[in-house]
Parts: structure tokens; sequence; C-alpha cells
């Protein structure tokens, strides 16, 4: 029998404590030994709970406790979440976390301090909830280089513009409908301004390139001012306006921006409706490559903390070891250097746009695709004296 | 530096060998040392190659040299792949492998010798092509249980499907442009007769659930008989006809079946186009998860050897060590117990038809989807004295 600790009783903490317990017999058959829950760390007693007993209030009962070797870490937030982790990887024990903030702000160090510990710091469940892409970008890709990711990463998001594309709601509209359901929180501003999504792409940019790109360098846009107008001439002409984290490589060097993008019809992350993300990698000589699942949720998110415990435990507790560094100057290229197509929306003739922009292809009345690619600060450039204009990049 | 073999210098093997040449230094830097081609097994010389110097037409220099711990296995067909593989693996040497048709037949007893051995036989290639799927199988669904897996996992038949219901065209002429093309071969049974996908499921099959079912057990309908008519029909109503491989838990007992589905227009395989792959696994708690990529030509292939290959080198000559048995009978429901609602075209006035099947949604000129789903055995019960009828299963 295997001992570990859980930290934080919230939905990932609850959800993963009743996985293990449903899953029990099945777990304990795969690995040839059982998995009990010693502990569970939150500030709250849960008196009704079949965990009542485990619940403590005092870290140290976890951290000073020889007979726990894996924790589980779902707190959310950085602290204390970052020092809990820090603490128990410096005593040798091995992390798994669902918090993307911490991974984005302190994976360098953390895993740094697992590596000379001889333990793993684990987090498949802070990018994509159960879609399995932390593992196989760390396994699966060994042979190659991959040269973009372009992820939907946010299924809050996703449900508000699935919602806007299908239904012809306005963002205000299906933010308020994706609160009511739950799917949405009081304060948006995490998930609608696009900072949910950066951090989880520089987790997957870092594990593709080996460089942990600042989340604050990383130009973030959000939904909220995506227009209803646009999302139904592109809607009609076949394309879907996602909201992306998008690491591309140009010149040699990662550029990465969080910004909605129009994906055409046959686009795969076009299909990727509701609250399912998609994650497509883009790599030599592979091609491309694309995980889709539940993005979020007490059940998905639960699974992906569960897998890395019990991957830990049947495969050693050091045998998740990826490494990245912190992005230095010039080691990415700044975000206004990203590059794309353009889809344009103004009143000003297309002769003059096409003077400015190149050939176009009309999508709707007053809309265009541009054939060109510009980059983003090229393109504000262009578009200075154009007065009003909607604009949108094209993956 | 370690030095391994290949057997079989073809598409697969000489993409591998082209890919380990390209990303040297990249691999060489991710591994923490290089990876050398000793020996590549071929009946043929390859006098303008830049590998000319490593073929070899014994088998015997390879599975003799100490040097060699680790050997990709790329002939195709059953003999010799198989008895060198056995060979090779009691001599306590790894081996990866993109040959299905082995892994079908014989994976049981090949991966408990590789046990036995201390060593692995590692598959990745051996299904879905460059996608992962065999490695995150084994790894990122540890806490759940699979209940079904959906596969379009031939990338021939998905071209001509595709063809057929983009370009209007009749199986006949689709099947000719992809023969010209070189994505079907000149006799193409293997491929348009399911065998391809059959082996491939029970593969995934045999990893969801620990039980390896014989394939020749497993029902296997091909694409030859599939109309331009019913295609027409079902792409007006946004759905695609798709050969899958599907497994689906029915009373607790994996039920399998290859044959042609309808996929209605919000599933993620309908939007799996040409010679791309999806596979879909729908987990408890985990919900559903899809892998799409390219399933088959050289670089997606060579690059899932690849990554065998170095995953070994960098996680321990024993890290990949999935177990299951051979299908014992009872093991598994027969192929005549699947159940699915059905797509069904027949001029039988539709009062006869609801009488016989319940509920039906019109999706064209007498064309129907059965709101009930039935048995293979059921139904076929049930068209015995249709007359002239055409039906496909919907997922």
């Amino acid at each position: 029998m295997i001992q570990i600790a859980l930290l934080g009783f919230g939905v990932v903490g609850a959800g993963t404590a009743a996985l293990l317990r449903k899953h029990e017999a099945l777990i304990a058959a795969r690995l040839g030994q059982s998995v009990r829950i010693k502990y569970i760390l939150d500030l709250r007693d849960f008196p009704n709970s079949p965990f009542a007993d485990r619940i403590v209030h005092d870290f140290n009962v976890i951290q000073n406790d020889p007979e726990i070797a894996l924790i589980a870490e779902m707190m959310g937030g950085e602290h204390p979440a970052y020092d809990y982790t820090k603490a128990l990887l410096l005593r040798g024990k091995s992390v798994v976390t669902s918090n993307k903030a911490v991974v984005a702000a302190f994976g360098v160090e953390l895993l740094e301090i697992a590596r000379q510990n001889h333990v793993s710091y684990a987090f498949e469940a802070s990018v994509g909830g159960g879609i399995p892409i932390i593992r196989p970008m760390t396994t699966d890709f060994l042979s190659g280089q991959i040269q973009t990711i372009a992820g939907i990463l946010n299924g809050t998001t996703n449900y508000i513009l699935t919602q806007m594309k299908d239904c012809g709601k306005t963002y205000a509209d299906a933010l308020a409908e994706a609160q009511s359901k739950g799917y949405a929180e009081k304060d948006p501003t995490a998930d609608v301004g696009g900072f949910d999504t950066c951090r989880k792409l520089c987790i997957l940019t870092a594990l593709a390139t080996g460089i942990l790109p600042q989340y604050t360098e990383v130009h973030t846009e959000g939904i909220a001012a995506i227009s209803a107008e646009d999302v139904r001439i592109l809607a009609h002409a076949g394309c879907a306006v996602k909201l992306l984290g998008v690491m591309q490589t140009q010149n040699g060097k990662p550029c990465c921006i969080t910004a909605p993008f129009v994906c055409s019809e046959k686009h795969p992350l076009n299909n990727v409706n509701d609250v399912f993300n998609g994650i497509l990698i883009h790599a030599d000589p592979l091609g491309d490559t694309m995980f889709y699942g539940r993005g979020a949720g007490a059940d998905p998110t639960a699974s992906a903390v569960a897998n890395d415990i019990l991957s830990l435990i049947r495969d050693g507790m050091d045998s998740f070891a990826p490494t990245f560094v912190s992005a230095r100057p010039g080691d990415l290229l700044p975000s206004q250097d990203f590059t794309a197509r353009r889809y344009i929306r103004t009143a000003m003739p297309k002769e003059a746009l096409t003077a400015r922009f190149g050939d176009l292809h009309a999508v709707g009345d007053d809309a265009y695709c541009t054939a060109a690619a510009f980059s983003d600060s090229a393109f504000a450039a262009l578009i200075k004296d154009v007065g009003q204009i909607s604009t949108l990049r094209i993956l």
C-alpha cells in the first residue's frame, strides 16, 4: 500500500478523492498495490464527507510524515501552493498538480528542485483538463521538432464562442448564459481576458522548446471585443472564431500570442465546440497532430491528477523529468512580430484596401481575408488611418 | 553512443534512418548520447543510399552482436518478422515495431518474452501512424476505465470516403484516384476490406481491456459496398460515412466490430478527412478524448518508430511493459451482439418501417435514421423480408 496526501478539497480535490475511491480495485490490480489517501489539507472541515477523518489543517503534519512520498496539490493560486510544493520537493517527496499558475510562474525552479531530490513534479492536469498532453509532449515528440502549437485551452471561452456562433448570441448574452450554467465565474476575467489560456500556452511552449516564456511578456487578447456580426459573417463562410494560445516558430525562434483567431472550415480546431479543448501540434516530420477532450471540470481534471499519481507509482518517483529554462532576452520573438493572415471588416472601398493589403478574398459585405500575412506591428501601422475596422488573425 | 539495427529498408525503414540522421544533433542533446544505426537488414542492396555501408543480408550478424541492444522491425508481414522479433527478445534485446500484423497475431507472446528478459516490445507505430496513441493508452488512462474506442484507423479508406463525400465520386472512381496518387495499393484488399483497421482495433482493445481479440473473430466489413447515393444523402444532412474500428462495452464486456458507420455533424470524427486518422476514446470518468493526425506514410510512421527507440533509450530498456492476454471464449461479446442505431434506405412505406423499427428520423427520400438501437443479429432478423435495403450503423 502507498499512502498519499491531497492539498485542497475543492472541486478538483474532491473529484480526485472520489475517483481514487471509485476505481480502488481497478487501480490496485493495475499497480499491484493499493493507494490510500492519508491526509487532505484544507482550511475547512467536511463532516459529511466520507473523507472527513482525513482532513487536516496543518501542513506540517503532511510534510513531516515519512510515510507520505507523494502529494497532489490542487489548491489553485500561487501562494501558498508554490511554497508548500517547494517544501515538499526539498524533502524528497513528489508533487503532482493541477495548478497552472504555479507551473507557469515557478516551473523552472520546481522541476530543478525535483531533479536534485530524485523525485518528480508532474502537471498533466495543468493544461487541457483530462486530455493527455503534457506527458505525450515529453515522450511522443522525442524524435521531432515541434514547430507550431495552436490550442483551444479554455473551456469557458470556447463555450461562449460556440454559443455566439451557433445561436447568434452577443458576447454579453453568451457570457451571462455561461455564468448561469456554472461554466463561467462571477468574475470571468481570468478566462475571458485570455490570461488562463496564456499561462497554459507558456507551459506547452516550455515543453516544446525548452524555454518557458514569461507570461507577462506574451501579448494577450481576450474575447470581450468580438462582435456578433463578425462571428455571423465568418460562420456563413464556414469559419469559426476561437480563442487560441499560439506558439509558432519564425526564423528559428518561438513567437507566442494569445488572441481570438479565425479557423477555416476544414481546420481540425474549427469543430472543437462547447467546453471542449483541442490542441494542435505541428512537428517535423510528423505533421499535424491534435489532442481533443474535456478541458475542465471535476472529472476530467481529477482524472489527469490521478493519472500523474498512478504513473509515478508505477514508473518510479523520478520518472517524470522534463527540463526547461526561463526565457532570456532574445530567446523568443516578441508578440508584435507574430505573423498571420488577417480577416478585416471596414467600410473602406475594396480597391483602396487592395492597394494597402494586397489580394483579398471576400467573405461577406465589407468583409475580407487577406492573402498575405502581416506581423502585428506591420499590420498596426497599415490600419492606423483606416478608421473603423474590425479585424482578427487567421490561423 | 548507443548502436541500433533496423530490420527492413522499405518506406518506413528508410524514413526512420533519414529521420535519425536529420535530427541527429537534436536527439543527442535530448538523450545525452548519440544514436548510431549499425546495421540495416534487407534482401536488397542500396548502393546509392547514404546508409549503403550498413546494409546486411544475414540476420545472424545482428542477433549475435552484443553491441546491439535495440532493434526496429519494419519488415511488414507475419514471417519472418515474428521469428526475428522472438529471437531478439529471447536474447535480451528490445524490439520496436511498426508491424501491426505481428502485434495483432503474436503480441501476447512477444510481450511476455520481453517481460521475462527485462526488455521492451514497443509498437507505437503499429496503430495511427504518427499519432501518439499506444503510449498514452498505457499511461494516461491508468486511473480510469476505457468504455468505448471508435477509430478511423486507415488512411486509404478515409481518403476514398472523403472523395466520395466531397466530390460526389463513386467508390470505384475514388479508389482509382487513390491508387493513382499512391494512397492505395494495386491490390487494395487489406485496406478497403477493413482487415487493416480490424487488426489495429484489436491492438487498441487489448490495451484498453487487457484482452486481445482474435482478429478473425471480429466481424469486418469494408467500404466497397457503400453507395454514392447514401453518402450524398447523408452529406446533405451533415453526416459523414467513416470506416471505423469500434470497441464498445456492453453488459460489462467488450464487443468489437469493423464496419462503415454514420458520424453525425457534431461528432469529432466527422471532421477527420483525407488520409488523416482519428481515434476517439470514451473513458470513465474522463469522457471523450480524441487523438488526431497523419495515420500513414513514411514520415509519420518513422516518427513513431523513432519515438519508441528514443524513449526506451531515455527511460530504460524495460520501460514499456503493457500486458494483455488472448481472448478466451466468453471474454468478449460476439460481433453479432454489437448494438447501434441504424440508417436505412428502402422503398418500403414509412408506416410499415415505423411498425417494424419504431420511431424514425427522415434524412432524405426514403432514407431514415432509427431512434432505437438494434443488435446486429436482431436487425438482420428484422430486415429479412424487407427486400432491397441499404443500411449503415450509426456511431
